[in-house]
């Protein structure tokens, strides 16, 4: 299950795309943040480590909140059992929004970051990854191979839009895809300016490391976004 | 080839996607434009049509040039034969880029694109297409079924930039394959904003006049981006 994967036992050393999402940050020196999605806290730690004013942490799961307070805990961290989906925030209170792997499991995806918008004081930035749509977009999102033996990724309804349903860590897991298009142009109708889009792939040094990240040389995994109010 | 395509013979109106690219444009009227890679001239032409005060419109290609001047000749048109790969623009002059199908050849794209924000004069649009990286990436970019007989693009090598040789037309065609996100990054690292960024599709109504077109929504074809200096 999701606590035993390298990224919850490790922290965010434990993540592949980490580096490059560090790069994406401003400096968080006495920035209030919001973290969507923190499970277990690690941003949250590492932002007041950094040394944000405060971080105002929400996800929907409370066994994660639990632990989150637990090993992650922090007097400036404030942890909170939130679903993303109705989020509600306070006007222009945040210098920084982070969010790691959780808005693609956003069906109202268009109103979450007009809130988040409305939350950040301008000139903030919005930070945040979700599974890219070319990964999510398959209904059966394995590697297969083509006639001659070599690795493909079996694309298709990418411009179908909507629910994916895996059986990703727990059965019937369900995602939102939308196109990387989407996803810019909601961002962009909210009033936010995009800064940077990454789409992960691991460079020279990490591939040397881990040999078996060659794969996401095909097809990419992660969807990193910077975003200016 | 090339001249017979249905673009070719029919203008705008037998590209697919131009109902989505003209939703796309400014008011051309009294506008300065250039039109990069202009081919027969369709573009050039609608524009002045449309009110353009005038049209600089480039093409590598002498036959092209030739066709356009004899076909969509216009006083307010100036036809040049012209390699983007080492486009020189006068600065600030033009109040609206566009091309069509043009710069997935263009190796040097961070040059040519900064070469055309410099023509720009501040608040001009650029509105361009290009050849999707999804369509683009595959060595061997057909169509395949997976195992239970669903029609699949097989992607592979998205992060790996670089040239792509095929067979389109002409044999040996060699176009760049770049990562959607470097596409946005060098026009975000040129200065210019990102305002919509479309990754085209048929919609229902279009579907139903053009059946065959389904298998757009497997995979786009077409990447169209609106972007101001």
């Amino acid at each position: 299950g999701y606590s035993n994967m390298r990224r919850s036992v490790l922290g965010l050393e434990g993540a592949a795309e980490w580096p490059a999402v560090r790069a994406l940050l401003p400096d968080l020196s006495g920035k209030r943040v919001v973290d969507l999605g923190c499970g277990f806290g690690w941003f949250s730690r590492y932002a007041v480590e950094r040394g944000a004013a405060g971080v105002f942490a929400l996800d929907i799961s409370e066994k994660m909140i639990a632990r989150a307070k637990a090993d992650n805990g922090h007097a400036a961290i404030t942890y909170q059992i939130s679903d993303l989906e109705h989020l509600q925030l306070p006007k222009a209170v945040f210098d920084f929004a982070y969010s790691s792997l959780a808005l693609h499991y956003i069906e109202n995806f268009a109103q979450v970051i007009a809130t988040i918008h409305r939350s950040l004081v301008p000139g903030s930035q919005f930070v945040f990854t979700i599974e890219h749509p070319i990964y999510m977009a398959p209904t059966r999102p394995t590697w297969t191979t083509d006639a001659e033996g070599r690795r493909i990724w079996p694309l298709a309804g990418y411009s179908l839009e909507g629910s994916r349903t895996t059986d990703w860590l727990a059965r019937g897991v369900v995602k939102q895809h939308r196109k990387l298009g989407t996803t810019l142009n909601t961002l962009i109708g909210a009033g936010f300016a995009i800064r940077h889009v990454e789409e992960w792939a691991p460079n020279a040094e990490e591939l040397a490391a881990n040999p078996d990240w060659a794969e996401e040389l095909d097809r990419p995994m992660f969807l990193l976004i910077s975003a200016e109010r």
